[in-house]
C-alpha cells in the first residue's frame, strides 16, 4: 500500500541521533540551513520550488502507534525515547523563500530553529522535496526560456522516478512556466492545466491513418491536434491531416485550433516541409508541435535552425533533468544555544574543498535590486539582528575572490529580505499562493535577472555576498579551528 | 495532501483515447508490450523491478466519485463516458517477467492484453513504476557488482526525485544488492535492513569530538561506527575514534561491530592511513565504511587502488541513477482482435530507427541455458502458441545482424518461459515474494550471466533472438507497409 504518512520517511540515523539527544538531555535550540552549492546544469540561477509541501509535511509529523512499534523492533530504542517518539509534534521555527523565486547557490532556501532533536528529524525529508522540486522548476524555466515564447508542455509522467516524481514534478515544471501538463493527477490536485490528444496505437488500431485522424476530429473538433508520423509523416501524415482539415473546414468554417505533432525524425526539416504543405493547403496557422528527445539545447538549436514549431512537448529530459538529476541541496548545522540564552553561538564545519565550508551563525538574507531597471544587483548574506539603510553606499564583494569589490551608490538599490516566516513555535503563519499564482511570480522573478545570467551556456555568475559582520565571524571561525587543528599534530 | 489513489496517473491522451474507442464502440481486445531499447548506463543487462506496485495500482483501479467531478470540469468528456468510467476496473490479463530477473533489451518485461479501452488506460502508470524500479535495481546491481563483496548501503533519500523516488528507489536497490538502506519507511513498509549511525552535525553539537564519539559509543556500543571527517580525518578522526575504541574494549572485552566512516576527502589516501593507524593500535578488523559522491565506477577504481574500504554507502548517484536517471521503457501495441475471434491480429509501428521498430504479435519469451553451466545462452521471443523440443538443435541469430548465426546443439540446453501470468480476467493470480526473497532471486539471476556480460564497461551483450515464426510475421508485416508506403508517393 502506498504510504501517506511521512513522519517516517528519514534516514535512521536522524533517530539514533534524536535518541542520544534524549538520552543526553539538552536544551539546546539550533539553526540548520537548507542551501546548494551548484546550480543545476551549470546555469545561473535556480528556482525554489516545493514549499507547499514541507508544510504539508511538518504539519502531519507524529508518530503512529504503528511507528513506534516498528522502531521498537529494530532493537535499537528504548522505552522512554520510544513514548517520548509517541508524543512528538514539531514545535520550532520555520524560514522559507517562497516558491518561484530564483536562488543562488550557498544562501538558505529554507531555515529551521528548533531544539535539536526536532531539527534533525526533519532533514531528510526537508531536502527531498525542496531538492526534487527545485531541480525541476529550474529545468523547466531554462526549456521555457529556450522556446522563445512558445508553449512548453511538460510529459514526462512515463520517465519519471516513481509516481511523486511525475506528481510533483509536473506541479514544479509548471512553476517554472510550462503551460500545461499532460498528468491528470497533477492537474486534479493543483488545478493546472491538463493537455494531450493521441498516441501511435490510436491510428493502429484503425484500418488507416485517414480513418483514424477523421474519427479525432470529429470527437475533439476543437483541439484537433493529429499525430503524424505513425507511418510517413510527409507522405502519409500530413496530406491526410490536411485532407481531414479541409473537411472539418467545408463542414464549420469556425473549424479552429487545429495542427499536427511530429515525434520522430529530423525535426527541423519535417517541420519545414510540413509547415510550407500546410501553409499551400490554406493551413498556415497550424499548430505545429513537436516531440521526441527535447530539452533546452535541442530547442534552441532547432529554433536556431528554422524549425517552425511552435509548441513544444517535453518528456524524459524536464521531468528527470536528466543531464543533471540532483540538486544537491544539503542540510548543515550553523548555530546554537541554551534554550534561555538570547544569541546563537555560530557553528562552522570545515571541510579540504574550500567551497564546502559552511557559513556560521543565524543569518538572514537580503536581496539588492537595481531601483531604476528592477534587476538584481547582488544578494547579501547577514546576520539576522544587522540592518542597512538603502540611503548609504554598500560595497558588495565577490564571496570567493574577495578582493573583486563593487561599490553600489546609496539612493540606487532597494532591499528585500528572501526569507519569510513560515512556522513560528510550530504553528504554520504562511500560506502558500496557488501553482498559477507561483507560475506567475516566477516569470517575474526571472525578469529581474540580467540576461547575462538567463544564458544557457557559460551564464554570469550572480555574487552572493556576505556582510562584514559575518565575514568576521566565518574568518574568526576558521582561524580558532585551525589553530586547533595545528595543536592536535 | 498526498495522493492515495493513482487512478489519475495517467497521461491526458489516455482518456481522450478512451472517449474516442467509447465513442465508436469496438469489441476489440488487444495485445500491449512493454519493453525497453537500451540498457542503462551501457551495461550488459538490466534487472527487472516494480511489479509488485503495479500489481497494487492496478487492483486498486477505480473512477472516484471526486475524479468524475474532476474530468466533468475539464469540458473534454460527455456524461456517457464518465457514467461509464463511474464503473470501470480492469477486466484483462497481465503477464510478466518476476522482479529480481536478468532482462535484455526488446523484450516485453511486462504484456497486457485487455479491451482497447482498460489496456489504454493503464499505460502511463505501468510505465512510470516499471521504468523507474528497474533502473534503480539494475543501477545497483551494478554497484554491488564492483564493491566485490563489501557490503553497499543505499542512502540516497535526501537527493531522491521525491518521496516516492526515495521509498521505492530504496527498494529496488535492496532488489539489485544493497545490504540495507537509511530509509526508515522503506524499512517499515518492506521488512528490509535499515541501517545509520550519526551526522557531522552530531559531532559539532557537542564541545569536541571525543565528547560526541564517547557519548555515541556508550549509546551504540554494538554498532559504534563513528564518522571521522568533521575536523580532520587522520589528525583528530581517527585518533579520537581509536581512544574511544580502546576505552569501550577496556570496559568490555566483547566489544566488536566499531568502524569509522569517512565522508570526503581522498578515500583511497585517507583509508589506507587510517588503516595503518587502527591496524596499529590493535583494530585492524575495525569497519571502514566511506561515502562521498560514489558510484559502481568510482568504487572500482578505488579498490583497485588498495583503498581498506569494505563497506560503502552510495547515496545520489544510486538512487537517481546519475549518469542515466531514465530507463526509456515503452508501451506499444502488438496485435488486435475481435472479442471472439481466437487469432491476434499482429501490428507493427514503423520508425525511420531500425532499432524502433517494435515487434508484432502476441509473444512470449523463452530463456535458453547452458545445461552444463546454468549460464544463459540467449533469449528467444516467440509467439505464444509456439513449442521447443529441448532435444533439437536451435539455430539462434543476432536480431539486428542477422547474418551471425549460432547453433545450440540439441541436449545441451534447457528452457524456461519467462512471461508468468499475473492477472486473468481481472483477477490477480500472482502473489510477489518478499523484497528481501526478491534480493535472493536477483543474485541467483546474475549468476546466469557470464562474466563478460556484468562487465561494468563495454560488456558483451546477450543475443536476443526472434523465431523463424516471428521474424517471419514481421518480415511480411515490413514488406506490406514499405508497398503501402511507395503507393503514396
Amino acid at each position: 500500500m502506498r504510504a501517506l504518512d511521512l513522519t517516517l520517511l528519514t534516514d535512521l540515523y536522524e533517530l539514533t541521533m534524536m535518541q542520544g539527544y534524549f538520552k543526553n538531555p539538552t536544551d539546546q535550540v539550533v539553526v540548520f540551513d537548507a542551501f546548494y552549492r551548484q546550480n543545476p546544469c551549470d546555469g545561473g540561477y535556480a528556482i525554489a520550488a516545493g514549499l507547499e509541501q514541507v508544510i504539508e509535511y511538518i504539519r502531519d509529523l507524529h508518530f503512529s502507534p504503528d511507528d513506534v512499534e516498528y522502531l521498537r523492533g529494530l532493537n535499537l530504542f528504548d522505552d522512554d525515547f520510544l513514548e517520548y517518539l509517541r508524543g512528538f509534534h514539531f514545535t520550532g521555527d520555520i524560514y522559507a523563500i517562497p516558491e518561484g523565486t530564483v536562488v543562488f547557490p550557498r544562501e538558505p532556501l529554507l531555515k529551521v530553529v528548533a531544539p535539536v532533536m526536532e531539527a534533525q528529524l526533519v532533514e531528510t525529508a526537508i531536502l527531498n522535496i525542496i531538492n526534487h522540486q527545485s531541480l525541476i522548476a529550474t529545468k523547466a524555466s531554462r526549456v521555457v526560456y529556450a522556446a522563445k515564447g512558445d508553449g512548453i508542455m511538460e510529459f514526462g509522467l512515463r520517465r519519471a522516478q516513481g509516481p511523486d516524481a511525475g506528481i510533483y514534478g509536473a506541479r514544479a515544471a509548471v512553476i517554472g512556466g510550462c503551460v500545461g501538463t499532460s498528468n491528470v493527477l497533477t492537474g486534479k490536485m493543483f488545478g493546472v492545466p491538463v493537455k494531450g490528444t493521441h498516441a501511435h496505437s490510436w491510428i493502429m488500431s484503425f484500418p488507416d491513418e485517414y480513418t483514424a485522424f477523421k474519427t479525432y476530429a470529429n470527437l475533439y473538433p476543437n483541439a484537433c491536434l493529429l499525430l503524424v508520423d505513425t507511418y510517413d509523416v510527409l507522405d502519409s501524415g500530413v496530406p491526410n491531416a490536411i485532407r481531414v482539415f479541409k473537411e472539418m473546414k467545408e463542414k464549420d468554417p469556425n473549424f479552429h485550433g487545429y495542427g499536427i505533432r511530429i515525434d520522430s525524425g529530423d525535426l527541423a526539416y519535417l517541420s519545414k516541409k510540413a509547415y510550407e504543405m500546410l501553409e499551400a493547403a490554406g493551413f498556415g496557422d497550424a499548430i505545429i508541435s513537436a516531440s521526441s528527445d527535447l530539452d533546452e539545447y535541442l530547442i534552441d538549436s532547432l529554433k536556431a535552425q528554422g524549425a517552425t514549431i511552435n509548441s513544444w512537448g517535453v518528456g524524459t529530459n524536464l521531468i528527470t533533468s536528466k543531464d543533471c538529476p540532483a540538486f544537491g541541496g544539503v542540510y548543515k548545522l550553523a548555530a546554537i544555544k541554551d534554550k534561555d540564552d538570547e544569541d546563537f553561538v555560530p557553528k562552522i564545519k570545515l571541510s579540504e574543498n574550500t567551497e564546502k565550508i559552511t557559513n556560521p551563525g543565524n543569518k538572514t538574507i537580503y536581496r539588492i535590486y537595481d531601483k531604476a531597471t528592477g534587476k538584481i544587483r547582488a544578494d547579501l548574506i547577514c546576520m539576522v539582528n544587522e540592518t542597512f539603510d538603502e540611503s548609504k553606499d554598500m560595497i558588495i564583494f565577490d564571496p570567493i575572490e574577495t578582493w573583486k569589490k563593487t561599490k553600489i551608490k546609496g539612493g540606487t538599490y532597494t532591499l528585500r529580505e528572501l526569507l519569510v516566516p513560515v512556522f513560528q513555535k510550530g504553528l504554520c503563519v504562511y500560506t502558500s499562493p496557488s501553482v498559477m499564482e507561483m507560475q506567475a511570480i516566477c516569470k517575474k522573478e526571472q525578469e529581474t535577472l540580467w540576461p547575462e545570467t538567463r544564458r544557457l551556456v557559460n551564464p554570469q555568475k550572480v555574487y552572493v555576498d556576505l556582510s562584514d559582520k559575518l565575514y568576521k565571524v566565518k574568518s574568526q571561525l576558521l582561524e580558532e579551528m585551525s589553530m586547533k587543528a595545528l595543536d592536535l599534530q
